[in-house]
């Protein structure tokens, strides 16, 4: 397999992390919808030293509105990367045996092609005339990622979220290149209730005036105000109702009683506007809808006649997948559709439902049960591979 | 005890239904917040007759955004009446024996006072100028409206959702004016993610610039897309997830393949716009704001010490409480605290939950175990207070 690839830096296999890598494919990406887009860029990280035998990559598939940052410091909020509990040297994708690999996705907007880089054709911000892309098209781009990197077969791939459909994707459009694959938190399809908060985000962005229908870059404007709405619908979707209540409950924010009034009274109200007002200083708006339309179009049994288990056919590749109690955005039966389909094929499959209040957010979080489960996986695959383990090391 | 009257026509106690009926109170009403509310007027609506002893009263109380055309055509939607399965001649709230009341809430936006009334101190609409209201001042001006219709004693509160807050403030503010309680799908105090997707609602309209920080109004304007986002987001929490799949699933709109855009694609997308763009011609956005203020300020523990019980101690209302299985807004565990504190006091309690899967909106529809438990609930109550039923008619 040639490495597709011409403009870019030699590929940083080593050392821990390596930062703000990109590469730009040398041919077009033919999408889904059969749109041919070019340039296409990827912007990644690596985390790791690539074996000799290019055996060892870990490849992470980020969520809605995470991004490449995996480990260590966040250059765009300054915080620690969105899986650093679980990533890392000594930890559970041992940094010291694995070669962790995270690119943003295609459509997002931390540096990889999407609506509000410049389309080379206007030499504008490309807004609505970027194609609607899908998780296929996500996966597709990443795999001449791993063609440059000279990476025929993965380790495993891993995500939770959106991440577990590119997981998913990845085993089932390419099993040949996947070992192990570890969906957490997801789904083989997206609900009609999840399409419908997707919706109201959506229509949220739009319905603000300084969206410009699309073109708020060129007019030098940012939809905070529907970006911030379409946010904080979100939030509560990723947690549980007894995430809220622990956390916040009733309380009331920096006061002895109630105003009368329309302020944040209560935590939780302050707690929301936060969230809102500080995701919209780090996401592009048409990336949020491009991105949610993405999920919405994720349907793999559809693809299959309806019948989800025809998608596994023979597949080779050891699965583990793990859902959370209190996680309704996507919850454990969603998980159980796919564990049900893969023991249809008598597939490689395990599966474990975490006891958390914590919500969907719980696969982001140290819960403990939840990194013993994968740890206990991935111990079991390095061993089935024949790579170092945690005792061999 | 005098009633509280001057401006208004003679009480409509006979026929059914009497139209548009509107009682402008006298006095004016001193809020929780201890603001002096003035001129107040209660649009409402009667359905049946009055009896001698005036001890046939129904009073209906309405959802967030219900209004006082509980039975019959509805002028502003020109639809049945939300409870028109419910309530009317030879139904289970049976308008041949009861007397029915229903008025639009206090803070409402079908008649009675609220932010789109005009305020006369300044000859324009109240708009932010309108006080914050709570459950407890909608009910007080609902006590008003009894004094004018001469009665002294309910035979029976009843109410779904915001409806069931209103039902729980009479029956633990007016115990002696009460003599059957019905709070369906409700609770005795707004939860942390209550809050938060009424949060969520406000900041949409808020965010949109032709609310005119209120004051939209006076500047011919209409939020009509806030309005239409905080209707959408609250819409998915109406109903249940089983529900969102069984009428919907991802099943697409007037079309057979996807279309690669932000059209309304599927079934789904394309009801939460209709949804959230028909509300904007019925509902004003203040009040919106005001209303949902008042749910998320309401807390029978809290002004108790926390000790939900202590509201019921001694209570002789008899109450029946109804949930619903997939109502995931106000789930069952909200009812059956309320069960618990009054089991707590030794009250005469009877809970129902109701099997399905239509979520919260349940409380609105023709669901057979309902309307058999409401039923057998109110018979028992005429036949212990000495009124006509069923079988005696």
């Amino acid at each position: 397999m040639v490495p597709d690839i011409a403009t870019s830096p030699a590929p940083a296999t080593r050392g821990l992390p390596a930062q703000d890598l990109k590469l730009t494919l040398e041919s077009p990406l033919v999408l889904q919808s059969g749109i041919v887009l070019s340039p296409v860029t990827l912007a990644y990280q690596t985390y790791g030293t690539l074996n000799e035998a290019r055996s060892n990559c870990v490849l992470v598939c980020h969520a809605l509105t995470g991004d490449q940052y995996v480990v260590g410091n966040n250059p765009t909020t300054g915080k620690p990367g969105w899986w650093d509990d679980l990533v890392g040297p000594g930890k559970i994708i041992d940094t010291n045996r694995f070669f962790v690999v995270c690119a943003n996705v295609l459509g997002g907007c931390m540096g990889s092609t999407g609506p509000k880089e410049i389309n080379p054709a206007t030499g504008k911000a490309w807004g609505l005339d970027f194609p609607v892309i899908t998780i296929r098209d996500m996966v597709y781009a990443q795999t001449k990622l791993l063609d440059y990197l000279g990476i025929k077969k993965l380790f495993c791939v891993m995500g939770g979220s959106m991440g577990a459909m590119q997981v998913m994707e990845w085993a089932v459009r390419y099993p040949e290149r996947v070992f192990a694959a570890v969906p957490i938190a997801g789904s083989y399809r997206h609900s009609a209730q999840n399409i419908a908060f997707h919706e109201v985000g959506r229509q949220a962005i739009m319905a603000d005036p300084d969206w410009a229908h699309g073109n708020y870059l060129a007019e030098n404007k940012i939809p905070k105000r529907g970006l911030a709405v379409a946010r904080m619908a979100a939030h509560i979707t990723y947690l549980s109702e007894a995430a809220l209540h622990r956390k916040f409950g009733r309380r009331l924010q920096d006061r002895e009683t109630l105003t009368y009034g329309f302020d944040a009274d209560f935590q939780v109200e302050s707690y929301l506007r936060h969230q809102g007002y500080t995701f919209v200083d780090r996401f592009d708006a048409n990336s949020y809808l491009y991105i949610t339309r993405a999920m919405d179009y994720f349907d793999l049994a559809q693809e299959n006649d309806g019948v989800l288990a025809n998608a596994f056919k023979g597949t080779p590749v050891r699965y583990c997948l793990v859902s959370f109690t209190s996680d309704w955005l996507f919850p454990t039966e969603e998980s159980r559709a796919i564990v049900r389909a893969l023991n249809a094929v008598a597939a490689n499959v395990s599966f474990v439902e975490i006891e958390s209040d914590k919500g969907h957010d719980a696969f982001l979080l140290d819960e403990p049960e939840f990194h013993q489960t994968l740890q206990g996986f991935i111990e079991g695959a390095a061993v089935s591979l024949g790579l170092p383990t945690r005792s061999t090391l």
